[in-house]
């Protein structure tokens, strides 16, 4: 199966695409720019609701659902907004199709036209705000704190699974609060969410900052971002949180009553995470050999493979193996046991290794005799044979450690590739080799866009734990106070 | 909160509208014929979803997600298809905004006008056929047994919040198999699921059978339904599960290689349910005070209120009640403890009989010092005092009792509201008084159509179990050999 596979280090690009494809995660469809996600990756993108839905509401967060369409004078509302997403807007036009004139096929009935445009959701701040005005009146009404699990469309002209796509799922949360500071904590601790998942789930270490003015959400006083290094050395936002201020509560006039019985704007945030995090997991751990799944995230953490000549021996492996797969699915583990007589014992384990299953067991004719199976890690690619006995508790504990593992080696290799840069001579030259560079910046929206048009790099982030340092801007000179992360990226 | 609550006697339809709102289910939204539903509402949606999807799991089936948009070409495919979906099509024209000459808005990109229009999924056979002709080669890749969680559209003239929206949200399995036998008897495996998951956990009865050619989904051979009957009488169709034969197959030339090396077209199944069955749900059981919900998709099983007159009191009670609560949570019952001050424990009883909460305690000073609790059901209304020590098991068992109970209510309803008619004379008579009404049909689409001209009555299906019996057609007088469901319907 992996059989001519391109290595990274040859394409990386290539790479990820055929990946994405032979790992049965997703293909492009018939629509431009669309995908379809199929079983195997959206078993993984299962995972990742089930364990952030759990998240949301352990910080008391509920699920709601707010409309696909968004009427456009909506979108209008917010200045800031519509340019952001006006020249990505798939636009509604018509409601009904009717037979051409040859009565050969379908054309869209002219009659039909919608008074006004709708716009499929590129994002539901509109729209839920809009909702919100009826929701609430009085202070006893806040906070609200809503997401919905939903899929958007962007039109963006260059596409990639996962990484960039016209339609997408996604989770926004939107939330309404009565003071300035109520709203900027929550912008904060859906950011802690976020990262807590990414490090803790993902295994994907990530950076917690604020954009740059000029990266910031449309509409947005503050954009809080989670930054990974992908194995090329590029950046990829991998979620966001955003505290919108009054904005919203301005366009759609949504004020409440306050104790003192006077009338506020109310505050707002929001925040998302989308189908993006599977090229974010799959570009931070796959190999050469494919797919690298933490654990916590892998839909199959064991695979069980049986090595045997005959039907006879198979009967045999399957009752010596029946006790420590229902003991390994005791523990909460996931098995597969493949005992398919159709697929040769060779086939399976480039399959499962190509899949990223955490970890493969293998039981021969010899390891039946002696009461022993041969344990392979896929991070690793490492093989020991162990005994069968007290075989459920190692590889429970291998699998916890794997899941730490892969982690250290993404944070290892992101430390490897981040350094200090301190003049516009080493910056030209470094950021060709990719990696995050610590760089002074004077703060202006000038210096950030001339950078970018001369090497293509961008502030991805002001980490939050950025020291403060007296420097010189690396561009303009101008004084600094920290530095930031310019790097470029997804 | 009930107050001034319209009651289902005198106006149903009324009735059913404002306890969507007051109950906080659903709302209209800004956008015409699509809701918003709100997070009570969503999180019974939720435990609906739940359920089914590992329904759905248990018997084979693994989720994955295809385009929201369907190119108009591929819909026209399939000619009964497009017949029946094109008269309610949302369509994609253009794919970008711009700002409009005077700078105060935004318009409609005339230059950005897509080459093919995109439907907005009305469902998604054809999407999905043209996808799975990648994935089909040999009878080695079959069955394909997928399903999807997604939102439709179909743009009704007249909607009602859950019952016909033009957005709305259901699941839609799609299945590709090698044989007719196995596609017919998938089709029937599935309605079987969800004949099980509405008599066992929506507690709705329904009637299983198969439709009238006139009532067939657009493009198959064959549609299986459930079939409920709601507390006015009419009919709800709650699910449905379609034999397409090889039409989707043939459409998209989607063929395998069979054993025996010969091409074949691929049989196809596809089954459905969706928001409405929210709609179900509210009007089999609820009732004047409000929504009755089943035990088992309650968001809320067990709501516990404090009556005290000081906060001394309060903190007596919190700490009393604190075990009963952490013992029903250790059971897996979901409790809310609402012991705010600022609500008064009347307007507490009224608000969690509203929303339909299974069982409500009260503990009071007097149930302090005599270690008791008033348990009140919420079907019956029924309250008695009982002892605190026993009351985990108690209410647990009480949880299952109101499950049974209601079913048994709303399938005494439906029994009650059943019968024979033989003259076209008494039929019209009947169907006035709603219900279903067992009749002899000849079979044919004209009767069927006069029928429905006459008195808005449509066939609801011909039962799986209903017994052969020779009979007149209660319009044409032609022989039949077995009776069917004629019924209003929503």
């Amino acid at each position: 199966m992996a059989k001519d596979f391109v290595k990274r280090s040859e394409n990386f690009s290539e790479w990820y695409n055929e990946l994405v494809v032979r790992a049965d995660l997703a293909e492009n469809s018939a629509v431009r720019g669309c995908m379809v996600i199929k079983p195997y990756g959206y078993a993984i993108w299962e995972r990742m609701q089930a364990t952030l839905d759990s998240m949301f509401k352990a910080t008391g967060h509920v699920n709601a659902y707010f409309p696909l369409f968004i009427p456009k004078s909506f979108l209008s509302r917010e200045a800031d907004h519509v340019k952001g997403f006006a020249k990505e807007c798939a636009v509604v036009t018509h409601y009904r199709l009717k037979t051409n004139e040859e009565g050969t096929g379908v054309v869209v009935d002219p009659e039909a036209r919608l008074e006004e445009e709708l716009i499929v959701r590129p994002t539901s701040e509109t729209i839920i705000w809009s909702t919100y005005k009826n929701w609430i009146k009085s202070y006893r009404d806040l906070p609200i704190l809503c997401n919905q699990w939903a899929n958007v469309v962007r039109w963006e002209m260059r596409t990639r699974m996962f990484l960039r796509t016209a339609e997408f799922l996604w989770q926004e949360g939107h939330t309404a609060h009565a003071t300035r500071e109520e709203a900027v904590a929550e912008a904060e601790r859906m950011l802690e969410v976020y990262a807590d998942f990414a490090n803790n789930y993902m295994a994907v270490p990530v950076i917690k900052g604020v954009k740059s003015p000029n990266e910031r959400f449309a509409g947005a006083l503050d954009t809080y971002c989670i930054e990974a290094m992908m194995q090329d050395g590029k950046a990829l936002q991998a979620g966001t949180s955003h505290f919108l201020g009054q904005n919203f509560a301005k366009a759609f006039e949504v004020q409440f009553l306050n104790k003192e019985n006077k009338l506020e704007y109310v505050w707002a945030t929001s925040w998302g995470v989308s189908t993006r995090l599977m090229g974010a997991l799959i570009m931070t751990h796959s190999d050469d050999n494919g797919l690298v799944l933490p654990p916590k995230l892998a839909p199959i953490q064991v695979a069980i493979v049986p090595i045997c000549k005959n039907a006879e021996q198979m009967a045999e492996i399957d009752t010596k193996v029946q006790p420590v797969i229902d003991a390994l699915r005791a523990k909460g583990i996931s098995v597969k046991y493949d005992n398919r007589p159709e697929y040769k014992p060779g086939w399976k384990f480039t399959e499962y290794e190509f899949k990223g299953v955490p970890v493969r067991l293998a039981f021969g004719p010899r390891d039946l005799e002696n009461g022993t199976c041969e344990v392979c890690r896929r991070n690793t690619l490492e093989k020991e044979t162990r005994p069968l006995d007290g075989i459920v508790e190692y590889v429970d504990n291998l699998l916890v450690d794997i899941q730490h593992s892969i982690y250290q080696r993404a944070l290892d290799f992101r430390i490897g590739r981040t350094r200090k840069v301190d003049t516009w001579e080493d910056f030209k030259v470094e950021i060709e080799k990719n990696g995050f560079l610590l760089c002074h910046w004077d703060g202006t929206v000038e210096t950030e866009e001339r950078i970018k048009e001369e090497t293509k790099a961008t502030i991805r982030c002001i980490p939050f734990d950025a020291p403060e340092e007296e420097g010189k801007c690396i561009y303009s000179g101008r004084p600094s106070h920290r530095r930031v992360i310019f790097a470029r990226s997804y």
